[in-house]
């Protein structure tokens, strides 16, 4: 067992310090009230390589671990976790593509993709098909070499700006096994976006439905092979619940950082917060959470890099605990910031309302548990 | 011991739910979304009698106990919390000019105030006195007839929309004993209004800084004696705390409604989400909360009325409780809803967002702490 | 609505207070550390009419409101939980036998129960119907005049060293239909008693199985109608779950008790506990939580004095509410003592092990959570 | 990074594991109930090098990494805390002694200690010296090549059962630096110890006072050089946090195996718990919350083995993060058994009570809070 970053992790984690410090910091308050999408700022992160950190060389990715994607992610969220978390949807959407995409398909988009120069969203979630994913209903017909696609989409990231979706679509019969993946350009026609939504958070990225009237892509937009889209989502979803985990760990450390400066500067009854014990102890206790949460979404990426068979459940678990986690600390912090936390001018309640969909989204953390327990019941798991 | 409203507590209550029903529930979340202060709409409440509801009849109030004027905070606030927020703020405010404002004073401002047709803010705290609000600043001199303010106050409910300022200055030596009271009109000679906040709630009442240069006020504007300030202020405090206290009760049954619809409404793996065991537990455990919540917020609302010797101590209790029990619950029943509590479309994530800063004003949950300690330490009490 | 005792009930309090503080506190750490079960101090207690305080007065019961019940078990548990507890459930089993029974099984044993001459068990749970009370196998068949028993309980309270067992057993087909009661003598032949169990806590009184092998009762010790056992237990528990909800009261009120004398007599760091602002907070939120749920417990017992139709609902949610925060209380209360709090020369660690069972018992709090869940989900319902 | 235990960290576990079952399972139980202490199973123990594990070779130790350590205290935790925690403190004065003991001392004890033939026990404590350890009382004069040791100590596992006492004593002034460590012969003239505790938990490990009326010792039983004792009780104290947290860790896994179990085996309402989904969704939280103590435990002992600058920090979280984590555990397993959780038929009862005093001993989880958050306020820290 390590538990030490290597020199190279921690440089690569420091640049992405630096990255979030000179482009995210300055902007993120105002993307967040304008509700503005920065694609140009996303596209520098790409310059970096971190819009492919983990898709594959062959669409020119980075091919890196999980574990080096999520320090990378971390330091961004502690600055703008709405922006970063969009940034992690769009590598995972990227590296699905670069992985079970034809040569066309990655001719057509990888190299943009990565490069950050244009943007994915990634499509499963239905109005009527949340928790339930495998019940979802958009149907694409094969009809003369081109897939035809008609149905709906809810809750898509990014949607209305960015240039690829990677939609789950269902080619066969009920269930999870009827489910393929395809990449289908934003713009094809019979696409139509919805308003964008207003949000309690997540503001510097659009929320939008989509709703799909006759839409033709090729049959070689297929990703993978008919029947393999539930597949697909899922292990692209294992990734997904540690990216947004990491968003989590990343915020959280953002706040605690803050609470850290405020308690310091903050004078009340004569003396700094910092002297104060309860406050001290609150502290504490974020700090601990936070390290706990950091560990737990590293172990799941590192066993998802092995291919552990376990690595699921260990996502779920990592997902379900840096969520709540993430939330609760950031929330703690606002408390200690006192009426300041509770105003735009400090990064608190921004943090606080951007981790709150933590919680929701890539699974609800009810279906975390489920999982878990699921394969805690089994018998033969020897989770640890 | 009884634990029933009577018929006519009852009756009151259904007015003020149909009150919110008819005038707030079809607004309140464009008011958020837009900033948006419903003077017409809370001049609507005064023509109920609901800006006056504790304020004595020498200026129209309806000289209510403190535990009546919680049952119709908390019909409105089920439906828009921050806007019932100020209302209880002006209430108490105008309790204030009413109880210790001489002839004049409630003569010019006391019928309009309880009316609704003029507001008042409440200025107590500064940029450098939150928590330990003895140590204010802004000095009151009496020069002439006149008493001169200089100074500045921060976190003003409604300032800059309002007509009447409850104004805490000092006017003698350092500590709570040098403080004084008084009514200072709004629009005043030397009184400037800092832009308005951008907070995480509470939108649809305005927070600014006010700034006092030279601003001068006759005599009679003083509220009780001088010196008396600080006691006033707190004696506000223990009614405000009850009022904001019930403001979460209220917000926490209107979450509560929601989900209990939601879960009945919305399906999932083929059944409605009431069905799911889980679930259930979760929402027999948010009504348990509410329920105690509310107990707790009467039981103090009553020792106040009653002047009970601990009746501070019991509405320091109340305001801990039930702001912390109704932020979790209105955040629990945000998760319930999925993906949908963090849209606006929902009243949920609004619910959340004007909740949290329950916790934090008149008085943090910190300083609540701090009250039932000193009490619970001082040997001699009782409480049960 | 009215927070207050009247004179009477302190006084009532008072007495109990007082009586526990001479017959009980000298003892109930022996009293744990022995497993000895004392009869004598039950007998003092029904001297005072403390074991029939709610039965009917044609038994020689006191015939008070559970209200009122609740104040002489909360002084009582304050300094023995485990002994108190048995007194509630002889309590109400003598409740239960008074109410429901024939002329001829209230002549026997009425006036002995009501006094604590003689002492009642109530044999509900099985070892195979714990929750799912209504699945009981225990038969009972009528055969010439008789009752003939047969079958098993298990975690009956007092068990080998009562006089009478209140007991439900199966008369009619599955379900909880089929059920009926009966007041059966504890040594009527058949009857066969399991070792005592070695418990986590509860010392003072025994706790065994019982083996009924074709135990005979005459007709005439039915309690009811055939049939109706079922909705006589539930009411009994009604009664039980306030009963052993406000024993968790009475004990965490000891708990906090001791926890302030501590708090102030021990030094560390040159200072005592006391000063500590991390510990006073830790305070102040055991006193609010035990507040809270004392008030629940009230409520609870007032609904079911006035047989609110919503009265079961209530009960679950004091029983759940006030077990948890009673529990924790204790355990907080043993932190606080720090390595002392672990030893049996201070109270802490017996409350803790005897309060742990209350979270258990009389239904679980699982249990308490799907009865409240069921209600709230019923739509109809206005739980406030 | 590596997450992954080596194959020969595996099968040392498994060793443990193997020999906990043989030699603890059967007992463990028994001894709890009897209070009594297992010397021959802790000798076998020896024999496998578990009463050294980590202490140098020069006295016979296995010099292995903390990390290592904890696999096998983990395992043997997981049947019998209690003895556990025992052998854990005697591999603590081992290493004491083996690493600053002088020739002399370390030939007189070192191999007996290191193969389990002989016992120690740690003398910190004092009674007026719990959470605040530098202001110990007890003093060591030097006379005549001798040391005379005066005073006295409380809460010492093991003591009137054990061979060597390493103790703190006070050579110098006030405060830490004035502290000196010994190693004392149990038996030597002028000690007497005090009765047996009677405590809530650990019992199969006896607790007593210790009292020195002119101990004599060899000027060469000082460990270490005068006034290095303080320093050299805080080392072991990093340790001890670990091998006392990896102790709840194992509990904990315990009584999650027993929970699964459980919930298998017991049927209500006509199914396995095991298909209830509030169950299983506990059964989830208490998995995760295990797998992030487990981890924050691995990387503190990790750090410390690498002497991380931060070690002591870790070692603090760790400590506090995985004994909450590692009552709350056991205890909500005994909830999940009902009324059978509650009896000493089952292990929950046990493991609740052994583990609750990991909360207070080796330092106050309080204490902890404020180690962590001097270090997080000291702004030069980096903790992750």
């Amino acid at each position: 067992m390590d538990f030490e970053l290597s020199e190279e992790q921690r440089a690569f984690a420091e640049t992405a310090r630096e990255f979030a410090a000179a482009e995210f910091a300055p902007h993120a308050a105002r993307w967040d009230a304008e509700a503005f999408f920065p694609k140009d700022a996303i596209a520098k992160a790409g310059e970096l390589g971190f819009c492919g950190l983990y898709a594959p060389e062959r669409i020119g990715g980075l091919a890196l671990p999980r574990l080096d994607a999520t320090l990378v992610f971390e330091e961004m969220a502690a600055v703008d976790p709405s922006t970063t978390a969009f940034i992690t949807i769009h590598n995972m959407a990227t590296w699905m593509l670069g992985t079970w995409g034809t040569e066309a398909v990655c001719k057509a988009w990888g190299e943009d993709l990565t490069s950050g120069r244009k943007l994915a969203s990634y499509c499963l979630t239905e109005p009527g098909a949340g928790s339930d994913a495998g019940s979802l209903k958009t149907r694409a017909e094969l009809q003369g070499g081109e897939y035809v696609i008609n149905g709906g989409k809810a809750f898509i990231s990014g949607a209305g700006a960015t240039d690829v979706l990677v939609l789950m679509a269902r080619t066969g019969g009920g269930g999870a096994g009827g489910i393929s993946a395809f990449a289908v350009p934003a713009d094809a026609p019979g696409i139509s976006y919805g308003k964008k939504e207003h949000k309690m958070g997540w503001n510097s990225q659009p929320t939008r439905t989509i709703a799909f009237d006759n839409v033709r892509v090729p049959a070689d937009h297929l990703l993978g092979s008919e029947g393999e889209g539930f597949r697909i989502a899922m292990k692209g979803l294992d990734g997904g619940r540690i990216n947004i985990a990491t968003c989590s760990v990343g915020a959280a450390q953002g706040a605690l950082n803050a609470a850290r400066g405020y308690l310091h500067d903050r004078q009340q009854f004569g003396k700094p917060l910092a002297s104060f014990q309860a406050l001290q102890f609150k502290l504490a206790d974020m700090a601990t959470e936070l390290v706990a949460a950091r560990q737990m979404v590293r172990m799941a990426a590192s066993k998802l890099d092995a291919a552990h068979p376990d690595a699921s459940t260990y996502c779920a678990m990592a997902k379900r605990f840096a969520t709540d986690a993430g939330f609760t600390i950031c929330n703690d912090a606002l408390q200690l910031h006192g009426g300041y936390g509770y105003l735009a001018e400090f990064p608190l309640e921004r943090l606080v309302r951007d981790t709150r969909v933590h919680q929701i989204l890539e699974g609800t953390n009810e279906i975390m548990r489920v999982i878990v327990a699921r394969k805690l019941l089994e018998g033969d798991s020897d989770i640890r």
